[in-house]
């Protein structure tokens, strides 16, 4: 069972702590709009037909988005979120 | 008797709880915009006249949206949503 | 004495309540944006001149509308509503 | 001395309550968004010179408006109401 | 010493008491958005270089406009205000 | 040392109390959005590549401007504004 | 690991005191919105696939912006802010 994220939206899956200490990120936590690492599960349509921004995203990239932003959903056991990107800050290389 | 949704929306009609267990699909209860699964019943032509829009969903589909959004209307005892494209979250394939 | 309504207007009338039974239409009464089931009386010229919205709606047409949108007003004894093309939710067919 | 309303405006003048009884049309008293009827006595450039607008409106014709909208201005001893297209409802045939 | 409105701005000077009693215009001392009568100084490039709002205003046409619009600013000892068309609501011809 | 300002932004500088006086230019102490004198000192390239904007302003003009627009910086121990030329009211000429 | 900026962001991280005295930049304690400066570390593809935008900023650029815009985040031990372009103010030459 998959999510097809709708228009310019992507499901996006918090990447745990362990993993976030291996690879170096370090989220203060006093910020005011603590940013959130996350990777791309999949992308919609509207952003993969659209000329400048299908480039921008594909899916295993590790994202970082406001925590104020998207919509939590459980499928199968799994937490999901689906986010616009225009919610997504930028992708960790 | 049949609901024809207007310009870009869409009637949809929430899913049972038993068929959400089965399809193993589980909503948070602490979410705090909770996102429902419903399935679609008919599409407004303001979405299948829009090249960008009109493959993103059909009827039959299931998905996810945000509680907050849509118009509740009770029809021949069905009770059915009215709602935006752009309020639906994604589609759960 | 008629009225033409404005733009992406119509003028519509309540359907009586008998009406509704008739039709099986029920209205949630709990519902926070009860809709409403109105006729279409007269039609617009910024609907009817647009390509996309002159073919979504037409006089006699039954259709269910927010109960905050439109503005009343009475005209040779009838209550009527001019109401806005995006104000109206669906066409009951 | 006449006054020409810029843009999509309009200077329309209020109908006497005597006329109105004539013409048969009774404005609710207890409706939150009361419309008003009125006369056009001028149509600004914006709307003249607007292909899908200009025939939508002419000098003389009876119109029901929003009292919310407008701005009310006396000029001769006569009061008059600069008002924009779009917070006009409809025309009264 | 000249003031140059920028944009789709107008310079306008307030028509004196005396004037406005002559020319017949009175204003009504309890109307909320109370319209004020000025003479135009001025006119934004923006303005002048637009096909169809250069033909609306001209130097020396006196305006009526609301009380809560524009920016007063004394220059050479004249009170001057500097407004945007769009808050100009007409002319006085 | 320069400021560059960006986009639709200009960097100005505040005309002192004793040129303000020589100049003639008074400025209302009462004015709830008393405006404010002040020279141009460079012209981002949001003004200076667009074809309407670029001829309404030059470095070294002097302008009037609302005193809630802007943000003030001191660079080089000379205090300076960086604004948008959409808060920039007029050109003293 | 770099941060890569989607849309029209862009990487930047704060310059240390000791070298804002070097350069002779001051920024006022007291100002309502205190602009703060940055350096340039990374560009999104919104700014550098636009021809106008393409070319107001580059790598290396010190830059002033809002202390209210951008979002903080720590990256490899190193405090970083994604911020839009439109809430950079100037690039200091």
């Amino acid at each position: 069972m998959a999510v097809k994220p709708l228009g310019e939206r992507l499901v996006i899956k918090m990447v745990e702590a362990e993993e976030k200490t291996k690879s170096g990120i370090v989220l203060p936590g006093s910020a005011k709009e603590k940013p959130q690492m996350a990777e791309i599960l999949a992308i919609g349509a509207g952003i993969t037909s659209d000329e400048k921004k299908k480039d921008e995203v594909k899916v295993g990239d590790k994202v970082i988005f406001s925590k104020f932003a998207g919509t939590e959903v459980k499928i199968d056991g799994e937490e999901l979120i689906v986010i616009k990107l225009a919610d997504v800050l930028a992708v960790i290389e």
